[in-house]
């Protein structure tokens, strides 16, 4: 639904680089394309731009609509738009789709020039380091210096962190939310098993699944209601569904029973018919390998030494995945570093995906935040 | 390894029942076997009788041996011996697989006589009420009108307050180890991945794989997989495994790369050898369904009105399956009922495999309350 303040109608717009880029993984990417996103209007000064990364399953599209779409309103259009929390009248606001992401920008479901067939299993495994290098070269592309902010949630914050610690003087604000430092061996877990499905499907065949006509469905299913197990509370599963049964009684068999059965197989089959199920390995790699304080001995605070932007780190009460602490480390290390820091827990019931909701509290700091930059 | 206190070399037995059983789910099972195992001695006036109840995974074999494999030590060996907690000195214990099961009882992989072939997905779903009904049969069988006591952790405790409430004079005392009265969403949500995991591995065949040779493995072992991390707590996996590699340095690919990843992928194998899928299917939904608090109302206390056992109630801090708060909601309703319950939430880094550990405090409570129960 159309909100007076949301950005309207949208479109992408893809980039293409041809000049070789190294990645973490120790291969060379000859070239490879970016489609994005913007919103707003760069400054005459350039100064005005703020970078917004996305999390596991998001992409380029945050704010607005398609065409003809009313269901297609970007994942965070509920902050971005004019006089939103991230105001499109002060900024210009960009999305991006990582490399490795199935919306456009190259990864393993795109066209490999050299064999003339899908990446698939071929596409390297990519880091949030090599990512940020490629969102510096569209910034590049774009003009842009240096942003005025990068935010993010989740894996999106963890880009956040990386811009400030590989590009110290590209980023002034860092806005990080519901993030980590680094994933604990539950979350790799997780992350594991979830993969394991998708592999483990016959229908994967190594990741080469276009050349079968098929995908790893059932995996990526599994896949998705586990994650979403993750991604919301304990409390707010009970509160929203509890023990309700879908048809008003037990039917002593393995269809749908119980009302948080029906939600859990609805996101999943939702999400594999619309997510690459190589992505989604891809996506939780970079999570697992994400660990800025492991070169510095384990050390977060010596990390974060090289950092010289101002930070905004959020994170949720009944966040399990990212829980609070996660993001007070964070701040532990930068306040370390006398770095700038603002920091909220936000009272919420919805878990690690707050992030993403409609908070009163929380979207009035971010805009506090956001109106105090100078541009 | 056997200790001295080991109950040392056992051997199960099978009793038949020809007497039609109504389940729960409405059908009558014509006919069923269990397989069951006793040590120590029943006294004279059948007083020292215990019956202990499995959960999930487990089985009949508490404790001891078989012959030639120092391997098959009991699930409960280190609780049940000869001067251990649960004292086969002064107790005649009893193990017993629950009707469903695949270690012996009669269960999905079984012959149907009718049929002459496997159950399969014809085995009716059972529930905690019928097979405490089962139990009594072995009880009567045994000539054991009341059991000293009956004990169980989690699904196990989930029968022990089952028999309090269906048999409430044919049990003086139950235990009640890391269980709960009903799972929550977030409970069913989990078994229900575990569950479509199976169910969506093309090895299932609707549950009939016995048929065609095959095993669904894969969704076995991935069900195994997320069982574990629910069964494991979080600070415990990131003492143990933490972030630690399995060879040194990133391999930027998805074979097991991380030490919990390894682990959990073996647990994952050696359990789908073991098991029956269908059984797996029976026993979450077991879990899902126990409620003894429904028919009344969703009032656990009025539930309790008919029980007279005395209770000792025990949970685990880390225990995030069924956190101690499940235990405590048990307690107060026992309280409300004016029924004798000692409870004590034992703190313990092992989450909800907690009440399989050894655990000095723990077994000292355990040995305490079984030495103040008169035979």
């Amino acid at each position: 639904m159309q909100d007076s303040n949301s950005i309207g109608i949208v479109e992408p717009q893809i980039v293409r680089f041809d000049t070789p880029m190294h990645l973490k993984n120790g291969t060379v990417l000859d070239s490879y394309e970016l489609v994005y996103e913007t919103y707003g209007e760069l400054n005459t000064a350039r100064s005005n731009a703020v970078l917004v990364c996305h999390a596991l399953s998001g992409n380029h599209h945050l704010a607005g609509f398609y065409p003809d779409n009313p269901k297609s309103g970007g994942w965070w259009n509920n902050m971005i738009g004019a006089g939103k929390s991230i105001d499109t009248q002060k900024f210009f606001v960009i999305g991006v789709n990582n490399l490795g992401g199935c919306h456009g920008s190259t990864g393993p479901a795109s066209i490999n020039a050299k064999t003339g067939k899908c990446y698939g299993p071929d596409f390297p495994v990519v880091t949030v380091e090599d990512w940020v290098q490629t969102q510096v070269r569209l910034a590049d592309h774009l003009g842009i210096d240096q942003f005025a902010a990068v935010a993010g949630g989740s894996l999106g914050g963890m880009q956040a962190l990386q811009w400030t610690l590989d590009f110290p003087d590209r980023v002034r604000h860092a806005l990080v939310i519901a993030a980590a430092a680094k994933l604990t061996a539950q979350n790799i877990a997780f992350n594991d098993v979830a993969r394991q499905a998708i592999i483990t499907d016959q229908d994967f065949y190594g990741g080469d699944y276009y050349s079968h006509g098929v995908v790893p469905r059932r995996g990526l299913r599994l896949a998705r209601m586990l994650g979403h197990i993750t991604y919301l509370s304990d409390d707010a599963m009970a509160a929203k569904f509890g023990r309700e049964l879908r048809n008003g009684s037990l039917a002593f068999g393995f269809d749908v029973e119980f009302e948080i059965e029906s939600y859990l197989r609805y996101q999943g089959d939702k999400f594999a018919d619309q997510f690459d199920a190589n992505t989604y390995l891809l996506m939780t790699k970079a999570l697992d390998y994400f660990d800025p304080a492991y070169q510095h001995n384990n050390d977060l605070s010596a990390a974060f030494r090289a950092a010289k932007a101002n930070f905004l780190v959020l994170s949720f009460t009944t966040d399990w995945r990212f829980s609070p602490e996660r993001s007070r480390a964070i701040v532990r290390a930068l306040l370390d570093n006398e770095l700038n820091v603002s920091y909220a827990e936000i009272t919420s019931s919805h878990g690690h995906d707050s992030f993403l909701m409609e908070d009163r509290h929380y979207h009035r700091l971010v805009r506090a935040y956001m109106d105090s930059i100078v541009v």
